[in-house]
């Protein structure tokens, strides 16, 4: 299981009314927040989103809009008591950009470290295994995708007719063999075939190139920026390295993603829901997300 | 005429209901703004408060909640157009922050310059004079003030009585001498007796020391800290160098300033004007702040 909030869905700059584009998402206890701009604690408080279990920190890029609120972030989670080492990730350039704004937060009462991540790296948060590609937009940007792995049926009646004692079960059931009676037991003895993990990807701030396309396929959420709504503005989107709702739904669509949500909206698109057609004709299940938007993933 | 907002009242972390403690005035076509923390911008906007006419940012002290929105501030004058230059006053040590937050806003369209004051240093903004004083925080911490001159009278039945011609009178009204007819003609001939301009003062994290009060002595308004509302946390406002409503009430008192209105309140404080008496008992007609109030300062 997944716990995913969209605390806010605007680009460039945030507005009274639309927070800046952020993604959060908790899963057995560790929390993952996507890009921090100025205000996302405060979005974070709105939709009532506990602080406490942000185990990391993924930035896209850094660019103001997705990275300047990480000194306030990062006193907020000193005030929620955080004693837990937190890891900062993103593009190579953010150890400088955290380095800086840490002069505003010199002491933090847990350890704040920071990994610059090259295209293709992989991470882990708990249980959650992240990994990257390479946007395209005016400046090094990272897309990101997480997984959820789920492990394989154990069966108990297979255990038994082995003649295996149940204190060796949780071993095998965690996928290592254990011996018994002078042999080793294999796990693929007790458990069944591979099940289907959760997924998802956060992608921003970038064009619906090939790296990211194939970072995303498959996932059971794929939460996308669309810039822009009007089909008029595909240049600019070409122009500024962003998204139209059109190629979100497009990029949805050739990624056989499950579910799309649309963010990071421009802030001149005051009612991105009118723009939902733009996007629904590649993938007509699309949401257009809007501030906290709250969903889940259930393994099936 | 001085027109006055606070889009924020809150200190140490913005609040899905309060901003950041900040200070907006404008002046004869100048705009300054005091102190800038994440979601000043917003917050700004959320009271219709234009961008393009702040000309200084006055930042009291280098804490996060009063310096960490000044990059999203500058790209925001960036997109509104602005061209002429800004300055940014704070105490030492703001350079290095202001170069640090720059990393994340490279290239502006208008000049930004960084100065940093030593208490009782003075500074001009259009026709506003600037000064400040050193206040008593955990950090290094300034109080300021801004004086509105205003000019004498000018009396055209003397410029007249002296055979002055309308051409010179100008000249004379901005208290500059004229050669006229072989002879000097000092401004004081035709101008009035000196009249009380119009002054203010925003004083945040401090205590009620000495410096602060002759600073603030007589101003039309005088915006101050109260970040504790209960007497009983006199000793937290001490050890954390802030101050209580009745501290506030009693430097306007003694200060002798013509009105009181209070900011920067605890989080904690969710109701701060439940506390209005404990400063009303020094001074009755204190006004307790609140997000997105304005108000004018007129020549009497």
């Amino acid at each position: 299981m997944i716990e995913v909030a969209l605390p806010g869905t605007g680009g460039m700059m945030p507005l009274p009314d639309r927070w800046l584009s952020c993604l959060a998402i908790r899963s057995g206890g560790h929390g993952v927040l996507f890009d921090c701009g100025e205000g996302t604690q405060i979005a974070l408080k709105a939709i009532n989103w506990g602080f406490r279990d942000i185990d990391a920190l993924c930035v896209s890029h850094l660019h103001a809009d997705h990275v300047s609120g990480l000194v306030g972030m990062l006193l907020m989670l000193a005030n929620s008591g955080r004693a837990e080492p937190l890891t900062i990730y993103g593009p190579p350039g953010l150890s400088a950009v955290v380095a800086c704004q840490r002069l505003l937060a010199r002491y933090l009462p847990y350890q704040a470290a920071v990994s610059e991540l090259w295209p293709g790296e992989t991470f882990a948060v708990g249980g959650l295994r992240g990994t990257c590609a390479l946007a395209e937009h005016r400046a090094p940007c990272l897309a990101y995708r997480l997984d959820l792995p789920r492990r394989p049926r154990f069966s108990p009646e297979r255990a038994q007719a082995l003649g295996l004692p149940v204190q060796t079960w949780r071993t095998l059931q965690s996928g290592q063999s254990v011996e018994w009676e002078g042999r080793t037991v294999l796990p693929e003895e007790v458990l069944g075939p591979p099940r289907r993990g959760l997924s998802l990807a956060y992608v921003t701030d970038t064009r619906p190139v090939e790296a990211v396309a194939s970072l995303v396929a498959g996932v059971d959420l794929l939460v996308c920026e669309a810039t822009f709504g009007d089909p008029a503005d595909q240049p600019r989107a070409v122009e500024t390295g962003h998204m139209t709702f059109a190629e979100a739904g497009r990029l949805a669509r050739d990624s056989e993603v499950r579910r799309l949500v649309l963010t990071h909206f421009s802030p001149a698109l005051r009612d991105p829901e009118a723009y939902r057609p733009e996007a629904a004709r590649y993938f007509p299940e699309v949401v257009v997300g809007h501030d906290g938007l709250r969903l889940s993933l259930a393994f099936e």
